[in-house]
């Protein structure tokens, strides 16, 4: 029943898992101590490489033990998660990470050295078994995807190209008003042909909706899509591989504030928490092209008297936020994302993509966007 | 460039306001007040209509007059807010309802009776002219979608369907492991055929990912919905539509706790703040197919043992709401419903659909679901 890429994802999953963890069983076979390397994901492990353009896990590999009294645990969970997820596989199942949280999460009674019952629970948080499968992944060098772990999804697509997912062809060009709402294991996807010149990412799905209702990405041939605000992994992964397989550049367009240009920054250079799954969810040669500070006040995209109107007085959390970003090495090594934090913390204000539409939907589409590409007035 | 069916619901909506607002100017003519007669939409003049299963607006109405101190600003907004849409229509144009609110928002400056110069805002906050946009639904008897009025969507839906949309048809079975994302105005598409015995509606996406991915709809002969939490106005929409007129009956599929059974009872019943579009977009006919506290305490789906780690326990606001839906009409005079609510408040226990799977992924598919459908063990 299973589409055939399942298939073979199953198939390739399985193998991974089998050869990296058969290195235990020899471990133990030899009379060794089993014990699994692992990177460290600590924040202290976490090196933003300015070549790359990523933030990337450091060399620290930590060693998990089993004849360790402040190991056992941590490994006995890891192996109990992957245990979970190599059964799923084997049994044709896709969990999610709240499934695997739920299927592990049992209490374990035994006898200390006294004899006295005791009893323990596997875990108690998803936090907990949510940093277990990043161990996995990190340990197996797979994403949770490729071992079909699936995922609730709000990544959204249209353009004219055509790809293939599970055992359909499907043309994001015939979508209607509606649009093609993107897979959660978005490896598997297949890109059969495309004609685009760039990729539009869009913060805001409302403005998304507009854009493709006036056929935005038809007249200026490019490919439209709404992270419907902090974009998910398989979003990312989508807009990573339009541009690494496809070569076409991506521009980004969030709300002018803190958390929008956090969006930005998560697309292009990834996150502190995921660090080693930047490599394939980052997208380092995205462009920021708006709203940008300088846009609202350098630039005389709105009238004084327009801006008066929908101007928003930037909140306490907003201005904290801007302060933490001007300490990450991406921005601090960065002239002009540096000019813009600084004029926003001058301001004190800020200002939403819809603001535009003071001035008409037909701004945006024809004025803002295309004059912001063609003239390069982006932000890296 | 826009679609044919978009060209047409222009054309209605700009007649519809003409025909309604035409009403003021021959007032004005005649020498008469201008005066405008809507709905009120207090909660006073919200009932719930047993027969029709649904919240529905009162029978009184208020009068929003010209010459009134207490009543001209809201007068004058409320026809400022008919105009935006109004000129948006003629415009070819695509608001949102944010986009609305900052294109009205400004400050009128006036002189008083005694000469002195005063400024006023139109309005400060989205929410005082989202108000004014439901006047004008109210007053002129279109829902904002009638008007093509956009917003943020997050319906999807898999199944064995054909649709037509804007300019292309599209079929609901070829969406690979992605989905159809759900337009935001529902009411311009055309079902074309269909081939499906019901429709299932899940509150969590997912696990609509997993079902879809096992392809639960093929093997069921069913239409897949997520709604990602409580739905939006279109997916609510497109429910009632594949009730109403396609006569599919429909399942809903929730977490077992008072905010899942909220979302069942706003797709079945609509919700007070918008009584006026419960009866465009409530499906008095869905069934709560579960997860319901007699599954989780009454039935043996789950072992105790299972059910002891999957159990959450409830927290102050759960209780809070569930002492409110017992308030509720429809729940009130629902013998079924007032059990689970008593069940849930004695036991203080909450359970989530992913909690069933402790038993695997086709215990979902292959036992709960079916047999609750077949047995018929459904709340009204």
């Amino acid at each position: 029943m299973a589409s055939q890429v399942d298939l073979m994802a199953r198939k390739r999953a399985i193998n991974t898992f089998f050869e990296k963890f058969k290195v235990l069983i020899d471990k133990i076979r030899k009379g060794e101590e089993p014990a699994l390397e692992i990177l460290s994901r600590t924040k202290a492990n976490v090196v933003y490489d300015s070549d790359k353009k990523m933030l990337m896990p450091g060399e620290r590999t930590i060693l998990r033990k089993f004849l360790d009294k402040g190991e056992a645990k941590k490994f006995t969970n890891t192996l109990l998660m992957a245990s979970l997820i190599y059964e799923a596989l084997l049994n044709d199942e896709y969990p999610t990470i709240r499934d695997l949280y739920y299927r592990g999460k049992h209490t374990i009674i035994y006898r200390d050295l006294r004899g006295r019952k005791r009893e323990e629970n596997t875990w108690d948080e998803q936090k907990e078994s949510d940093a277990l499968i990043v161990d996995v992944e990190v340990y197996t060098g797979m994403l949770r995807e490729e071992m079909l772990i699936l995922s609730k999804e709000k990544g959204k697509v249209v353009g004219d190209m055509r790809i293939r997912s599970g055992d359909d062809v499907i043309d994001l060009s015939k979508m209607g008003h509606g649009a093609y709402a993107i897979e959660p294991t978005p490896d598997l996807i297949d890109f059969i042909d495309v004609n685009a010149e760039y990729v539009l990412v869009i913060e805001k799905d409302a403005v998304f909706q507009q854009l493709h209702r006036i056929k935005f990405w038809q007249r200026n041939n490019c490919i439209l899509i709404s992270t419907s605000g902090q974009p998910d992994r398989a979003t990312r992964r989508f807009i990573r591989r339009l541009n690494e397989e496809l070569g076409l550049p991506v521009y980004v367009l969030t709300d002018a504030d803190p958390y929008g240009w956090y969006i930005f920054s998560v697309i292009r250079s990834g996150s502190i928490n995921l660090s080693f799954e930047s490599e394939r969810l980052a997208t380092p040669n995205a462009k920021f092209l708006g709203v940008s500070m300088s846009d609202v006040f350098e630039k005389n995209w709105l009238s004084p008297k327009e801006r008066k109107n929908v101007i928003i007085v930037a909140k306490d959390r907003d201005i904290k936020r801007a302060y933490e970003m001007m300490k990450y090495e991406w921005f601090k090594n960065s002239p002009k994302w540096m000019h813009e934090l600084k004029l926003f913390l001058k301001e004190k204000k800020k200002l939403e993509i819809e603001a535009l539409a003071v001035k008409g939907l037909k701004f945006l589409a024809e004025v803002y966007l295309p004059q912001k590409i063609q003239t390069k007035d982006w932000i890296e």
